[in-house]
């Protein structure tokens, strides 16, 4: 296409996902590129949360334990997600923290494995997952082994007989790759280890099939694609041959048979339930749902055609804009996610002084400007004045005002 | 005192806790007992999480992590939480759920002391804590012993050269019987041993001193007497001389030193961000500061002495009008939290019934019947018609009507 902003206007002309722009809190004066972090609130969640403080909560107090469905929250909303991400009802639970899952199907994928030692990751994945990896071998008794791959590349070598689990995030949330989930997946199976995906950076922003890629196990984030809010409760996919097996150490009363007999022997609830922990945080699962509830209206096919539009227009721009800035994100649009990555040793102060021109990605640690394309609330307009600004940013060195160097305490 | 209508409304006109009632979102029609399951909404919380929504989430986005103060949430709420269990600054964090928690403490706990393989506890322990023990001993290897003790007066029996961990609820969620923190702790440090507290039923409804009692650790609750709202947030404490060498295997990127440096591994932070494992539910976060506010405007010896007063007001109130009832709490003052327990076989049907007449309070198996009583929003009157409702209740025969017999999931 021709770059220029008349082209651009007719892109949101004609874009059929237009409309949902209206359904999300946004501020007029400035261009959020930066929904891979957190999303913004949708307008229903305003007015689902004063219902459920004041009728739930403060009418209904513990009764709307039943008669608000809160105890079915966890697996209402995991059946939501599991829409989502390609997955059959009753294999996804909302709860806790990506960490804290991350840490139950780990434990649970070693214990179905237990003659093999070795998990293997990317070094570059995000580093959360590493070090619940890292925490769960140190509490094994540093027995098994954490093998790091340097590239992509290299991860069908790393299999072997000794591999437990292959931990991946699907999209690198530095680089935006896209992994073949399928492909590797299947890889790790010939080997005979299982595999754990990472969706943080997946769910909500393009179309995932666990059931076709054989996936073993998935985590995932509800305040990034799914627009949860900050810190929304994660989520956490069994396959179903798994779900009789999966036996997981953070085995709260919530996960229990019965948890109203208040026995005091732990077992494990027949099906999806047993990936619970403890109570979860109806408030922030409340949001959650109204997030979920607004990509359920959406095709997610003609989300990653709008993505994938969005992001070879800013990567097109940039590069005619910004020749001092190179592209870490792959080309290839099949192996890319919802995101632009550049690197730029000045990145922070960069990002700071666009920040300040009211455009709004982020920073990540050493040298990378990162830019979310969310198809539901961005226009292609927006996608033409962010590189305009990235531009103005760098052709006039207002980068290097003293200001633009503080480092904030989340970057 | 003597039990006439005319004497309990007196003690309301002289209660200097009084005013504090007009901060709950309370329903005129009900009498609330049940405030030691999920306390009602402050009213604050309304109008602040409507501001977080709006102002932090909508208008500030992802620059609220530093501008809103989100990222110390888990620190500043922490340390509210410390002067109502007195602990300085700097020891408690509010993360995850209490059972999250409790996996940290213990599973570090049990690192500490190495050669020991025994962890101590009632068998009428609130469940969740002991599951939470099984799941840690199973993914162990099966090599520590789960001792339980089936009276409190047999605990300092139970403990020995082999114990490396006593795990306690101060006060029994069932009965409501109060341990003696101090003592219990001094008997455990006699032989060796590490204490866990947790103090769900004890935060926030009585004077607690953890610095006092030199306890090690301890864990709690947010939505019950912290009134923090359906699945608050939990908090948990470590004594300042554990917290260098405290190592927990939820070692998730909030509680690296370093999250936003995104190295590949593992180093925890300096102090009590090291309890921290994934991201927080803000918006649940926030709504429990609220709650935590309130309790600090109070002083816990004036709550203490209210408490003490309704329970023994219903106490004699239901035992001269249901003679079939049997008491389960102790009738020491001191020996009993903020609750009171009858005994009764038929206690489902009779709570079923109660609560149709407008008072909750709730059902333990398999045969109690559970008030709690929370200074802050509960008057005496309330306690007087609570136990004339219990009275028509038992006279009438009420509950034997089949409607109040059909169980609902969470009783």
């Amino acid at each position: 296409m021709e770059l220029t902003l008349a082209a651009v206007t007719a892109l949101d002309a004609a874009d059929p996902l237009a409309a949902l722009r209206e359904h999300f809190h946004l501020p007029d004066d400035l261009i959020y590129l930066d929904g891979n972090s957190l999303g913004p609130p949708p307008k229903a969640t305003v007015t689902r949360l004063a219902q459920v403080v004041e009728r739930e909560w403060g009418a209904g107090l513990v009764r709307s334990w039943n008669s608000a469905g809160w105890i079915d929250l966890p697996r209402r909303v995991g059946d939501k997600i599991a829409q989502l991400i390609g997955a059959p009802p009753g294999t996804v639970i909302v709860a806790d923290s990506t960490s804290v899952n991350l840490f139950k199907v780990l434990a649970a994928a070693l214990r179905l494995r237990p003659e093999r030692r070795v998990i293997v990751s990317e070094r570059d994945n995000f580093p959360t997952d590493l070090y619940m990896a890292q925490g769960l071998i140190d509490l094994l008794g540093g027995q098994h082994e954490l093998r790091l791959v340097d590239t992509a590349e290299a991860i069908p070598a790393a299999l072997a007989a000794d591999t437990a689990v292959l931990l991946l995030t699907e999209v690198n949330y530095r680089t935006g790759r896209l992994h073949d989930m399928a492909a590797l997946t299947a890889q790790t199976h010939a080997c005979g280890a299982l595999t754990i995906w990472d969706l943080a950076h997946s769910a909500g922003a393009l179309p995932v099939d666990l059931t076709a890629a054989q996936a073993d196990f998935a985590v995932g984030c509800g305040y990034k694609y799914l627009n949860g809010g900050p810190g929304a409760p994660a989520f956490v996919y069994v396959a179903p041959h798994h779900q009789a097996d999966f036996r997981q150490p953070l085995a709260g009363w919530m996960g229990h048979a019965q948890p109203f007999a208040f026995d005091w022997r732990y077992e494990p609830a027949p099906g999806v339930a047993r990936y619970l922990c403890g109570t979860q945080p109806v408030l922030s699962m409340s949001a959650l749902e109204c997030g979920v509830d607004l990509l359920l209206a959406c095709d997610l096919h003609t989300v990653r055609a709008k993505s994938l539009a969005m992001t070879e227009l800013f990567i097109a721009l940039v590069e005619s804009l910004c020749p001092e800035l190179r592209l870490a994100t792959p080309r290839a649009p099949n192996a890319r996610g919802s995101q632009v990555s550049f690197q730029h040793p000045q990145g922070y102060p960069i990002m700071q002084a666009l920040i300040a021109r009211g455009v709004i990605g982020d920073f990540r640690a050493p040298d990378i400007l990162r830019f979310g394309f969310t198809p539901l609330y961005l226009r292609y307009v927006d996608v033409w004045h962010a590189a305009q600004q990235l531009a103005a940013v760098l052709t006039d060195s207002e980068w290097q005002r003293p200001e633009f160097s503080q480092r904030a305490k989340v970057t």
